[in-house]
C-alpha cells in the first residue's frame, strides 16, 4: 500500500464519518496497491476501515503473489464473493462504496446487509487522484510528449488512399514505435462531416479536398493518460471552415490563459462557452470544455458550467472547445493543462495553429 | 424497435412482476433498438414498462437521429439525468435495474425514490440473449470462421524475433486484413511460463525451444464476439507439457461430446473437471470450463460446476479447459459450442490437435 495516499483517504474517510469504504475501481486499487488488476465482470474489492482492518478481496484466478501490505482473502468463481465479504464489514453503519460499482454487486451487498448504509464515497479517492504530485506530473508530460510526436507522425500518413479506420491502424503502430503502452481510449479520426459528430467512429471515409479532419487521440504510458485533438484541413481550408476554427482556436487559448489557482472550473468552462456563444456558434458547442485527466482518461472533474470548485495545483485536466456543424463539419482543438502555483503549463507542445495538409 | 424481442422481454416483465425497467447495458439497448449508442461514463437508459410507456433516456452528446420506435427524452452534461428519469417511473413499485449499472446512478435514484423497490432485472434480457435465432447464429458463425482464419494466420507470424505484445500488433493487423471490426477482447498470448497466468497480459517476452504458446484470441463481426484458444509448441514438446496438453485436449473434447438440450451447464464443467481432477491436475484448473458468448464476450450463462441451468437449443457458449503450472507453463484450448436441436456444432473449426511450429 501507498502509505502516503492511505493514510490521506482514511483522514478523509474519518472527516466525512465513512468509518468504511470498499474501493473496488481497479485503478483507484492500483493507485493505493501499486497493483494493476483487471477482473473483466467479476469481484475485486478493497475494503479500508478507519481502524486499520483493511482487506483485499480477490478471485483465485488473479494470481497475485506480491505482499501489497493488505492481507488477501481469496475466493473463487464458485463462491458468493459479497457474502464473503459481509463476514468482515462492520454492520448497521454505513459503508462507503465506488461510483461505478456494478449493481449487481451493490444490491446483493444490499440484501445481505440491509442494516448497512449505502453512499457514493469513491469521490474520497478520486478527489485525491485529481492533485498529481511531482512523479504523476512527470509521468503525465511523458505520455503527452508521445502523444505530442504520435500527433506529428500521425499527421503525416494522412492522404486520399487510406481510411479514417486505416489511420487508427497508422496510430496503432505509431504507438508501438514510440514506445507507448496502447491508446488511452478510442481515436477519434473524422473526416469532413464525420467530424460533426464529437464522438465519432472512425469508419470507412476517405479524404477529399478541403475536409475538416479531426484528431482527437491519446495513449497510456506507464499507467498515465494523454488525450489531444487538432483539427486540420486537406489541401485547402474553405472560408467557413476556416472561420469556424479560428472561433474555436481562440476559444481554446482564452479558456487556458485563465487557469492558475483559485479560478473555478466553471469559469474555464464559460472564457470557452461565452466566446463561441458570442461568435454565434453556442448551440454548437455542445458538450463541455474539458475534463480531469491522469490514470484515467476522464477522471474526477469536469471543466463545465456547472462545477464551481477550484482549481489547484497539480490538478490536470483538458480544455477542448469545439462547434460542430450537423452534415457539414466539426472543429475541436483540446490540450492538456496543468495547474502551476502560479498559472498553467501546457502538457501539449504540437502546433495547434491552423494547419493545411496534402 | 425489434418487437420480437420486445414483446419477449414486457412477457417475461409481466411473469416476474417487474412492471417497470431501466435496461442500460448498451448491448442489450442495442439488441432491442438496433442502434449501438456508446455512452461512456455518461447516462443512457432504455425505460421498459409492461404498459408501453417506453422512453429512451438519452444525452444530447449522442446525436441519434433516427426513429428508433420509442420517444426520446433528451439531456445534456449539465442536466442530471436521474432526476429527469424519476418524473416518468412509476412510484411505490418495483424497479428493475441493470446488472452493471454503476452505483453512482442507483444509489441516486434509490435517493429520490425511497418508495421504489429495486431489484437487479437484466436477467430478463440477458436470458434472451441466451438463445440466439438464426440471424444470430450466422452472424456468430462468421465471426468464428473470421477467428479461425485470423489463428491460422497468426501461429504463421510466432517466431523468435517478436513479443508476445507484437504478435498482438500483428494480430491487429490480420483481423483488419480479413474484415473483423475488432477484438472482442484484449487477446492472450503467453509464452512458456507467462501462459500459467490465465488471464496475462502479452509483454516483451520471445519465444523460446521447448515453450508453450498460448493464442486466446477473438474477434467482433458485424456486434457479435468470437473466442477461442489453441496452445501450440514451439520447435518442440517437452514430455510434461505434452502429458499436459492431451489431457487438456481430452478434458476440452469430452465436455464438448455431451453437449445437446437437456444436459446441465454443470455437467459440461464436470465431464472436463473430473477428467482433469481424475489425472491429478484438479487444482491446476483455476477457473470455469466456460461462458456464454454472443453481443459480449462473456454473455450471461457460465459453464460452471454450480450453474445447474439446462442446456437447450440457440445457446452458446465456450468450451475452454486449462491447466497452469506456476513457473512452468499453461494449456488451454478453447472452441465455442452451439447446441442443436439433438446435439452440437462445433464453430471453430481451426485444428486443435498437438502442433509443434518452428
Amino acid at each position: 500500500m501507498n502509505t502516503q495516499r492511505l493514510n490521506s483517504v482514511i483522514e478523509k474517510m474519518k472527516q466525512d464519518n465513512i468509518n468504511q469504504m470498499l474501493v473496488t475501481d481497479p485503478i483507484s486499487i492500483f493507485y493505493l496497491t501499486d497493483k494493476m488488476i483487471h477482473p473483466g465482470e467479476r469481484l475485486l474489492a478493497l475494503y479500508l476501515n478507519v481502524n486499520s482492518n483493511h482487506k483485499l478481496f480477490i478471485n483465485e484466478l488473479f494470481p497475485v503473489h506480491d505482499d501489497l501490505g493488505v492481507e488477501k482473502v481469496w475466493f473463487t468463481d464458485i463462491d458468493d464473493g459479497i457474502e464473503i465479504i459481509t463476514r468482515y464489514i462492520e454492520k448497521d453503519s454505513t459503508i462507503g462504496v465506488d461510483k461505478n460499482w456494478p449493481a449487481k454487486f451493490l444490491l446483493r451487498l444490499m440484501e445481505l446487509n440491509s442494516d448497512n448504509k449505502f453512499v457514493n464515497a469513491s469521490y474520497i479517492v478520486d478527489t485525491l487522484r485529481m492533485y498529481k504530485d511531482e512523479e504523476e506530473k512527470d509521468l503525465m508530460r511523458q505520455a503527452s510528449a508521445l502523444n505530442d510526436e504520435a500527433m506529428k507522425r500521425l499527421k503525416e500518413t494522412l492522404n486520399e488512399e487510406v481510411t479514417e479506420k486505416q489511420l487508427v491502424g497508422e496510430l496503432t503502430k505509431i504507438y508501438e514505435e514510440i514506445g507507448a503502452d496502447g491508446f488511452s481510449f478510442g481515436a477519434i479520426i473524422g473526416f469532413g462531416a464525420n467530424g460533426a459528430d464529437p464522438h465519432a467512429e472512425p469508419g470507412n471515409a476517405y479524404v477529399k479536398k478541403g475536409d475538416a479532419v479531426i484528431f482527437d487521440i491519446g495513449c497510456v504510458k506507464d499507467h498515465y493518460c494523454s488525450d489531444m485533438t487538432r483539427t486540420i484541413f486537406y489541401k485547402e481550408a474553405p472560408e467557413k471552415a476556416k472561420e469556424v476554427f479560428n472561433i474555436v482556436l481562440e476559444a481554446n487559448k482564452r479558456a487556458i490563459s485563465l487557469v492558475k489557482p483559485g479560478v473555478r472550473f466553471c469559469d474555464i468552462d464559460l472564457a470557452a462557452r461565452d466566446y463561441i456563444t458570442e461568435k454565434g456558434y453556442g448551440k454548437y458547442f455542445t458538450h463541455r470544455t474539458g475534463h480531469s485527466i491522469g490514470l484515467e482518461v476522464h477522471d474526477m472533474g469536469d471543466v463545465s458550467s456547472i462545477n464551481t470548485d477550484v482549481l489547484q495545483p497539480g490538478m490536470i485536466f483538458s480544455v477542448e472547445p469545439g462547434i460542430y456543424l450537423p452534415g457539414e463539419f466539426g472543429v475541436r482543438i483540446e490540450d492538456l493543462i496543468l495547474v502551476t502555483e502560479d498559472g498553467y503549463e501546457n502538457l501539449n507542445k504540437h502546433d495547434k495553429e491552423l494547419c493545411i495538409i496534402g
